[in-house]
């Protein structure tokens, strides 16, 4: 099941069509042509349903029409997907809207919804016979690919930036995967990436390029769908680097509005770090392209100062009359804190971004008050502890006193 | 439901019994004398069955009748328990049995299995009416008590000793408990813990003497019980510091022995690093005492000098016919890579541990070689990730030329 639905890949700059097997960017753009993939949604409308999802195991497996991977093939036994959803009422009110929601996506195998994408990239690079998967990654998506590559026997290659945090680096190197550290940005790792994999024949994992991944990170937009239903917020909220992780999961809430689990979509906010705001510039310039910054932003994670798939996610905040904004890096601090003191969640600088422009949409009126959000937190905040601690007040050295600690105690109302 | 199947308490030391209400150890035996929940099985039998969990969350609120909790007061919302279980050919056959699996309890909300202690533990605090709870810990049932009080809005004070890893540390200030950092080791910080919760009328949540926490960790049992039923292995796996995690994991499967889950029970290996093995050293003297030694492991969650629930996990171990051994901090680090290799689980060296330990039980013939088994990874990686970097290759810095790049890759096969 699987391959059979997939209809055809369109280039979404230029529109042409492909067939499904072997293209990986329109051959009219280049590196330009992202392609994206559509299915036979009747098709798969007859066996995906409510009363089939109820028998299927609970991870993002169960919505194998949908996924471009040949399932007679062995999968991946890492868990992934139906991460949990949870009710915040103090963070809303934080926050400022009426009801707020969040998916705590860093529940996934190495702690980031990278996974999604991963799941499938290793599979995709086994059915082309590769033994080595590579790519350019700021931390969350090397991590995982290392992961998956385990978890099926491939080999893995990893091109880092040299600031990437040390529980990343330590993630990919404990699962064996290879680190190549580069001097540079993730934009410096990406270019070398791709060189690397069209010299080498390696599998490109990269995220922007390869079509099939996106196919994974929409499955958080399916699961949301399944879990809330009609219960679906008004909004819902990402943070953004290069632009796939919003497309996807907006394909996603599409797709399963095509197949009438949804009967109304929601708006999807993208939230970038004002550091590194080039989809958010363009989405008020629109020019139609996209203007390269140099990234500068504690949030490694969308750190990306020459997005690739911007197309895609501009796209999914125009068709779902959603919104962009950008947020300071105090603010993804303080985000840090609220998200883990109001909603008992640990989110990662580029997790809690999405909380920090949530609140300032609301602030600007872009998101009313009485409305409702769903706020995605891609990725566990141990990934990066550095800017945790920065986030956070120090341990306190134990006074050798009893009149020193009551002292201490009295001053925190913990007596 | 919860708290009307709850029969009496039971002093593991004298034998006496006790009502279940504000007794937290025996008053004859004092600290030794550590309490056991006792229910009424054929009460619970007649609610908690196959058919009755089928339509039931799937979290560790689904064995409520197991549970000494008041479910008609808010339960905290974060999602506990129902970690997945995965087969790992690749990792059986590096250890030397026939069939091995491993469940991934590193993928509780605060990424360790401490997460099931805290959910009811807050929730005692609340029932006694305590704004603060406190508890000594070498790091995980710190951030995971931390965790769970954001959750409640709990305030939570934690004593942790001096070398606390700073991922561990960095997770309770986010999540806004107190650290007070302790001059010493965990034991020194469990004594200054216990004199401040006496002073202060603080909920008390270290394990070792609350008899409600165990509760919560025994649901690692009930749920490998109902997740796996006859396929349960031959040997399931713990590491072990206090001993309150094994013997929460056999009192969960001996509960579901009693209720019919299962027809027969496994044997429970316990596994402590030889720098800090007192239980093994009693289930090896049989002298019916501890023998307190200063803890020196890498594997800092079970760095117990002195365990508090040694009773308790001994019972464990001879009930089951199970056995005891101490592994040393190389092979940790060791099962710690070949964990992460071959089964995909990035492991904190005190869940590795347990690995390390069923290894050594093939090779000293305790365990057999066509046995089959259970080892749970109690903690994840990234909550250490200095002893991950310690067992791990170092990130190769891009050579500046194509000749150099190519060398490195081809010294690791991957061209
Ligand atoms: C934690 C986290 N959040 C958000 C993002 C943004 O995703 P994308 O680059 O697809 O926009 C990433 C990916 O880089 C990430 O790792
Ligand atoms: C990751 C991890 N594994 C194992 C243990 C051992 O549990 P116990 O101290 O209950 O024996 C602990 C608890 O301290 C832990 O944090
Ligand atoms: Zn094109
Ligand atoms: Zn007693």
């Amino acid at each position: 099941m699987g391959l059979e639905h997939l209809v055809r890949a369109t280039c979404v700059r230029c529109g042409s069509h492909y067939g499904t097997q072997g293209v990986y960017t329109c051959p009219g753009c280049g590196i330009e042509g992202i392609l994206d993939l559509e299915y036979d949604y009747d098709a798969v409308a007859r066996t995906l349903t409510r009363e089939a999802l109820r028998s299927r195991v609970g991870d993002l497996w169960r919505y194998l029409e949908l996924l471009p991977v040949d399932s007679t093939r062995e999968l991946p036994h890492p868990h992934v997907g139906m991460t949990p959803i949870y009710d915040v009422p103090r963070l809303a009110a934080a926050v400022g809207v009426r009801a707020l929601k969040v998916k705590d996506d860093g529940r996934n195998p190495t702690a980031s919804f990278k996974d999604r994408a991963s799941a499938v990239g290793v599979l995709k690079a086994r059915e082309q016979g590769s033994d080595v998967i590579a790519c350019a990654s700021a931390g969350n998506a090397a991590a995982s690919l290392a992961g998956f590559s385990a978890a099926v026997g491939l080999k893995s290659v990893i091109f880092v930036p040299e600031r990437t945090p040390e529980p990343k680096v330590a993630q990919v190197l404990i699962f064996g995967g290879t680190v190549l550290r580069v001097k540079g940005s993730y934009d410096d790792a990406y270019a070398v990436c791709q060189d690397a994999c069209a010299r080498f024949g390696w599998y490109n994992r990269n995220c922007a390029v390869n079509p099939y991944l996106i196919e994974g990170k929409k499955t958080v937009g399916l699961e949301m769908a399944e879990q809330l239903g009609e219960e679906l917020p008004d909004w819902v909220v990402f943070s953004v680097g290069d632009g796939c992780t919003l497309a996807g999961a907006w394909k996603g809430l599409w797709e399963m509005h095509r197949l009438g689990f949804l009967s109304r979509l929601p708006r999807m906010l993208g939230v970038q770090a004002q550091g590194s705001a080039p989809l958010v510039d363009e989405y008020v310039r629109r020019e139609g392209s996209i203007r390269p910054v140099e990234a500068r932003t504690l949030a490694d994670s969308i750190a990306v100062g020459q997005p690739r798939n911007w197309r895609k996610a501009l796209r999914a905040i125009s068709e779902s009359r959603g919104a962009m904004l950008a947020v300071d890096d105090a603010s993804i601090l303080e985000a840090m804190r609220r998200t883990a003191r109001l909603a008992a969640v640990f989110a990662e600088p580029a997790g809690a971004c999405a909380v920090a422009g949530l609140t300032r949409a609301v602030e600007q009126g872009i998101v009313g008050r009485d409305e409702s959000a769903l706020v995605v937190i891609t990725g566990n905040g141990l990934k990066d502890v550095r800017s945790a601690t920065e986030a956070s007040a120090q341990p306190i050295d134990l006074p050798a006193d009893m009149a020193g600690l009551e002292q201490v105690l009295r001053a925190r109302q913990l007596i």
